[in-house]
C-alpha cells in the first residue's frame, strides 16, 4: 500500500535496554499505525536517561513525519521522558491544571491516597499538548518540530493501546491531513499446513498492492493471515475485503478456523453447544493441556464435563475400563488403546462424545516400531468409534502441543462433517 | 558496576519492523553482553533496506564502542545486510572461500542440495573478518571503524546466542582489550511473594554496586532474581556470588524454589522422586493445568500417575466419590469438596499423595459468600488430609494459574516440612 505517512517508534526504558523485560509495544504500535495506514520506517529504544532520549528523539524526528514513543512517564524518579523532551526543545516543564484534577479524580475514584509524585505525571513540556488517558495516571503529550509530530504515550501496554487507538491516531489524521482513506483488517486463523505449505498454495495472492496486503503471522502451530485493505469509503472497504477473503476461503475450504479472533477450543465449544453435545476426553500424553485449554474459555462447563488424565497403566484400566489385555498385546500406545480409552471416558462421565490422545512424546522411550512423536486418537460417538494415528515432529513439547490441536482439529472436523485426517487402523 | 565497555544493539528485518515478529534477539543480547560485563545503553531497530542500515550502523557506531547487529544475513533477495555495510564503509563484497566450503559442507552433511542463492551468505564487505557459524548456513562478520567494532549476527536466535557467546564476546575482548574479570551470574527463582513485598525484604540489598548487580525480573507467578557478580579471578567471583547468595536466602527462608533454573513442577517431582512417593490430581478449576505442567518434564511419569479434570459434579461424584450431600449441602467449592475430591484421587489413582483444586475462577460463577477467587487445597496423605482456603486476585487466566502453582507450592511445602499457606477449615 503506498504514499502512506511514515513513522518512527521510539520505546524508552531501563528494563527494556538490560533485558529485564520483552518490549511487545514496538509491534503493537506498528500493527496499529498500519491499520491506520501508517508505515513504520524504524524503531529505536533508549535507557530513561535526559541525554540518550533527547539524541534518539532527534534522529527519529529528523527521518519521519511521526514519531510515536512510549515509557517514561510515570510518577517515579526513574521516569524521565517529559524532562528529556523540555530540554530537547529547550522549553520549560509546565503542569497543567486540567490533567492534574483527572489524575486526582482517579485516586478519588479508587478510594486511594495519591502520592506527591503522580503530581508529577501532570507536567508537560510547556509547547505540548497532553493526550488525557482514559485508563490510566499517566497521560501522554504532543509535540510539534519542523513539519513533524511526536506523540509520548505512558508504557503500560493496555493504555498504550487504547490512547493510541482512541486519540493518537486522530490527532494524527488531524495534524497530518493524512490519508482520508478507510483502513479495514480482518485476520483468519489457519491451522494443519504449514508455513511453505500454505506459501504454496496463496503465492499468487499474497503480493503487496495498492491498498491491499496478506501477512503471514504464525504462531505455532496456528498460522494468522491478515488482511489489510483500504478504500475510498467503509462500503468499498468491506467488499474489498470480503472479495480478498472469499479467495482465501476457496483455496482454504478445510483449514480456516476462525475470522474474528477465536481460538480453536472457542470454535470446538461452539459447535459442541450449537449441536447441544457434551465431551469428556481421555488426555495420556498430553497430560491435561487439551482440558486446560478448553476450560481457559469462560463458560466451558456447559458442554465439557471432564478429563481423565490416565498417566499410568492402572489408571487406563481403573478408571476407563481399558483391557489388560491390550495394553499387555498391543501396548498403551495403540489404536485399539485410543479406542477403549475414548469409549471408557465417554461411558465415565456420561457425555456424547469423547477424545482419547495417547502417544510417545520424547525424549525417551521411543522403539524402531513405535518412535518419539507415535500419537493415536480415538473418538467416540453415539454411533462409532474411530482412530486415526500420526508421527508428529519436534521436541517433546512440539509433540504434545500438536498432539493437543489434532484432537481439537479432529472433534471440529467432525462436528462440521469435514474428512478426518491421519492413518486409520487397518494401515497401522 | 562501572567502567564497562558500552554497547549498541541493531536488530535488521522487515518483519520486526512491520510488527509481525516479536523480537526477542534484543533481549537476548543484552543479557549475554551483561554477563560479559559490556552494558548497553540503546537499541534500533530497521527494515532490510540499504540506506536504512546504513543510517542506523553510523548512529550507532558514533555513540558505543561495540555494536552487534542481527538479521538480514539469510539467502534470500531481501536480506541485504551484507550489502549495506558494504555499502557504509564504501568497499565492495568478496566471497571468502573458507566460508563458502563451510556452507558447501553443511549442506552435504544434511545431503540437501544447495541452493545457488546460499553463496551469496559466503560474501563479506572486503575489509570484514568473518564470524563462522556452527550452528547454521549463514556465517557473521566483524568490521572496525575508527575505534568501535561492530559484529553481525543472523537472526535465528539459536545462532546467535551460540555464535555470540562463543565467538563474538572473545573476539569482543580481544580486539578492545575489555575487562579481564571474571563475570558470573545465578538466578534465583521465587514463589509467593509479590514484587513490591519482595522489594520491601530486599530492598536495602537490591542496590547496584561495583561489581554487583541484583536484578528482578519478574514472570507471572514467579520473580526471578538475578545476581550478577564480577571478580579478578573465578574463584573469588564463586565467593562473592556464594555471600550474596547466602543473604538471600536467609531473607527468603522459604520462597526461593530453585538456584538453578529448575521450574516449580520440576521442583515437586524430584522431591517425589527423592521420598519415592506417587502424586494423583484431582482438578477442577484449573481443568488440566497442574497435570499439564508436571508432564512438561521429560520422566515425569516416574512419580505422576495421573488427574481427575471433574469439572462436572457427575465426574466428581461417580469417578471420585465425592458425597452428594457434600455437593449440595456445602457446594462443590468447599473445604469438604477438596477433601473428598484428594481422597478420592488418591485412592483412585492408588497414589500416595493427591492434591484437589476446586473454585470459581470467573468472570461468572461468584456470589456474595463465594466471589470470583475462591478457591479450595485439598491434599490427602497416608496419614491425614488437611485442606486450606484462598481468595486469589485477578481475571480467570491469573486465579486459574495462582490456583494451579498454589497447589504445587503446597506440595512442595508438604515435602521440604515447611509451614502450609492458607486459611484451615475452622476460619472458614
Amino acid at each position: 500500500m503506498g504514499n502512506l505517512p511514515e513513522a518512527w517508534i521510539l520505546t524508552i526504558g531501563n528494563e527494556i535496554i538490560n533485558g529485564v523485560i520483552t518490549d511487545t509495544n514496538r509491534e503493537t504500535i506498528s500493527r496499529e499505525l498500519r491499520s491506520a495506514g501508517i508505515l513504520v520506517k524504524g524503531m529505536s529504544s533508549v535507557p530513561d536517561d535526559l541525554g540518550f532520549i533527547g539524541d534518539a528523539l532527534r534522529i527519529a524526528l529528523d527521518r519521519a513525519r511521526v514519531v510515536i514513543v512510549s515509557g517514561g512517564l510515570g510518577p517515579t524518579e526513574d521516569d524521565k521522558t517529559a524532562e528529556a523532551v523540555g530540554a530537547f526543545l529547550g522549553v520549560p516543564l509546565k503542569s497543567d491544571p486540567e490533567q492534574l484534577a483527572r489524575i486526582e479524580e482517579r485516586f478519588l475514584q479508587w478510594s486511594r491516597p495519591m502520592s506527591p509524585t503522580n503530581a508529577k505525571q501532570a507536567f508537560f513540556p510547556e509547547t505540548a499538548v497532553p493526550i488525557p488517558n482514559d485508563y490510566g495516571t499517566a497521560p501522554g503529550f504532543l509535540i510539534e518540530r519542523e513539519g513533524s509530530i511526536a506523540l509520548f504515550f505512558p508504557g503500560v501496554p493496555r493504555e498504550l493501546v487504547r490512547m493510541l487507538r482512541e486519540r493518537g491516531i486522530p490527532a494524527i489524521r488531524e495534524r497530518l491531513g493524512a490519508s482520508d482513506k478507510v483502513f479495514i483488517n480482518r485476520t483468519l486463523r489457519v491451522y494443519g499446513l504449514s508455513e511453505s505449505k500454505l506459501g504454496e498454495i496463496l503465492g499468487d495472492v499474497a503480493h503487496d498492492e495498492e491498498d491491499y496486503h496478506l501477512a503471514f503471522l504464525p504462531r505455532f502451530p496456528i498460522i494468522r493471515l491478515r488482511i489489510d485493505v483500504a478504500a475510498a469509503t467503509p462500503q468499498e472497504a468491506e467488499e474489498k475485503l470480503a472479495a480478498k477473503e472469499a479467495v482465501l476461503k476457496e483455496r482454504l475450504p478445510e483449514n480456516i478456523i476462525s475470522r474474528d479472533g477465536r481460538s480453536m477450543e472457542q470454535v470446538v465449544l461452539e459447535l459442541l453447544e450449537a449441536r447441544q453435545m457434551t465431551l469428556a476426553l481421555a488426555e495420556s500424553i498430553t497430560g491435561g493441556m487439551i482440558g486446560e485449554m478448553l476450560t481457559r474459555v469462560a463458560g466451558s462447563s456447559k458442554t465439557f464435563l471432564g478429563s481423565v488424565v490416565s498417566y499410568s497403566n492402572d489408571m487406563k484400566i481403573d478408571l476407563l475400563g481399558v483391557s489388560p489385555d491390550t495394553i499387555r498385546g498391543l501396548g498403551a500406545v495403540s489404536h485399539q488403546c485410543a479406542a477403549e480409552m475414548a469409549e471408557g471416558a465417554r461411558r465415565a462421565a456420561h457425555a456424547d462424545l469423547a477424545v482419547a490422545v495417547t502417544g510417545i512424546a520424547g525424549p525417551d522411550g521411543g522403539t524402531p516400531e513405535k518412535p518419539v512423536g507415535t500419537f493415536f486418537l480415538g473418538l467416540a460417538t453415539p454411533d462409532e468409534t474411530l482412530t486415526r494415528g500420526f508421527l508428529l515432529p519436534g521436541t517433546r513439547e512440539w509433540v504434545r502441543t500438536l498432539a493437543a490441536m489434532q484432537a481439537l482439529d479432529l472433534l471440529r472436523r467432525f462436528l462440521l462433517g469435514m474428512r478426518i485426517h491421519g492413518k486409520p487402523p487397518e494401515e497401522g
